[in-house]
């Protein structure tokens, strides 16, 4: 019989959190790590951009779909692509974790294990946090982010005329969430990596760096494409029209579409967890590599779809039903 | 009949997001406030300082104890005193919340209306966030802080003949938490006071921020005294002896801690959320206004009563039984 795992009440909200913290690499911004009353971090340019994300057990994540390091990993990107969209550069996080005390402390540590991987392959720190107890998992991230002198890409910024673009997969963490709660054997049909997707997105940050020079408007695709694109017409005082026809779904989503029987323009319209990026270049632009064009920015309001205008799909709420 | 209030669910995540934001002026730090993928804060002498709590319902806080507005004035308080222990102004949060969907809206403008107000006495912003689903009440908040040039103050100064000195009240919050927790019907028996220090801690900013060019080392007291002085003596490699003739009890103290037949000691050296400041000063050097002296850094290790090494009295773990 295997040891009963130690839990988090029996080790301790220090211990636990000098775990989390003791194993990791520091980059150069980070001038004063884990441990004060607060860490201190380098802002080159004399600003830093910031943004956070919770995730809650249940809600956004399920262990018995996900790993606590996948939970840790999903974590970091969605708060990563944060800071890409606004064309700066992660450079420190902090997290809190709260859990049920019966927790077990691996299940925390693995948390932060993937939470630390991610961000060290970013260049980033993870400089401090908090541990508490509640009733279920949850994970906030707030990060920090360098501009590097350069200008912020706002979503205000897209003029008429404008070329619509995307980087990243669409709909495909959508498609395996779907194969998740239908029970599909997902691994029998090749389509592994539509759930390897939904369990940890991939955001293509190299393809936002590229973009952040010559993006009119950028934001990331979380809320799903047309609610992210809706944004950008809101804040930009425009329109977009999507070509639905730039818009072809990978050969693994059709697949999972005609196991399951659905649509999968649905997946790819309102889906939103894959942290794509969508943004608006001048149309005399070359787009930055990695970049496709799916659209055009009009006069007007709201997004429409091949001239008609985009009918439900409000895209990811955190209280819908 | 009053009518029904409304939820969040009914109103939407980016609804009350907005409502949240939309009313409060942003300091002239918030470079861009909320709105976009994140928010941009100035970082006038290239660092930024960053600290982050989480407060959790039935654990940090009850609502028939305290109202919402009092959970974001507390939220605010004990991280804004954080950045004041290193040194360091506040300049801006990012505060996510999570809360059940049949939350009313009410409940949650209250929290961000408390923690917005705080953050605005202090000259602040509340720059971002998110808004999710979760079982109870979760209240995270990260704080950005300014060093405006100047050296932080770490928990790692001080040195062997030092003074060690506290600022703001010990043991209030204790002590009004133990009346609430007793039934005791502290209005009768003139002890709001304690009741009001445990839903609203009143950190002494000002005196931090008076000793934040003359103290070695400094942190604010939000594990209990012993707890903190502990993470001084440990950080500085150092032993401090508390002289307990030095640490008197206000009245009210005094008076709860016979109403409830308890010792008052307990609070003052193990309550933790008041949030004031424990700090060392050089030995020639006058403590700045507001501090008062409690003891002395030696040689050695651990903290010290009177002589004798501290029992008992770890302080605030959150996952202490």
């Amino acid at each position: 019989m295997s040891p009963r795992p130690r839990t988090v009440a029996e080790i301790g909200e220090f211990a636990v959190i000098g775990r989390a913290t003791a194993s990791r690499t520091q980059p150069a911004s980070t001038l004063l790590g884990p441990g004060d009353d607060a860490a201190i971090v380098s802002a080159s340019d004399g600003r830093v951009a910031v943004s956070a994300d919770m995730l809650v057990e249940g809600r956004h994540f399920r262990f018995d779909w996900s790993s606590p390091r996948e939970v840790g990993r999903k974590a970091l990107a969605q708060n990563a692509a944060d800071i890409f969209a606004m064309g700066a550069s992660p450079t420190a996080l902090v997290v809190s974790i709260g859990c049920p005390a019966d927790t077990p402390v691996d299940v925390v540590d693995a948390i932060s294990a993937g939470i630390g991987e991610a961000a060290e392959e970013l260049g980033a720190g993870v400089v401090g946090g908090d541990l508490v107890q509640s009733d279920q998992v949850v994970v906030s991230v707030t990060v920090l982010g360098d501009l590097g002198g350069g200008e912020p890409v706002l979503r205000s910024g897209a003029g008429i005329g404008d070329v619509v673009a995307v980087t990243g997969g669409l709909g495909r963490s959508a498609a395996g969430l779907a194969l998740l709660r239908a029970g599909a054997d997902y691994g029998a049909a090749g389509l592994d990596g539509l759930v390897a997707a939904h369990r940890v997105p991939a955001p293509p940050y190299a393809a936002a760096r590229a973009a952040s020079d010559s993006a009119t408007s950028m934001t990331d695709v979380s809320d799903g494409l047309l609610a992210d694109l809706g944004h950008l017409c809101a804040a930009s005082g425009v329109s977009i029209d999507v070509e639905s026809a730039l818009l072809q779904p990978g050969t693994d989503i059709d697949v999972a579409a005609e196991l399951l029987g659905v649509d999968p323009r649905e997946w790819i319209m309102t889906g939103g967890e894959d942290h794509a990026f969508a943004a608006t270049f001048r149309e005399e632009s070359d787009l930055p590599e990695g970049w496709t064009r799916i659209g055009r920015v009009r006069d007007g309001s709201g997004v429409s779809i091949d001239g008609s205008p985009a009918t439900g799909g409000a895209g990811w709420e955190s209280f819908s039903v």
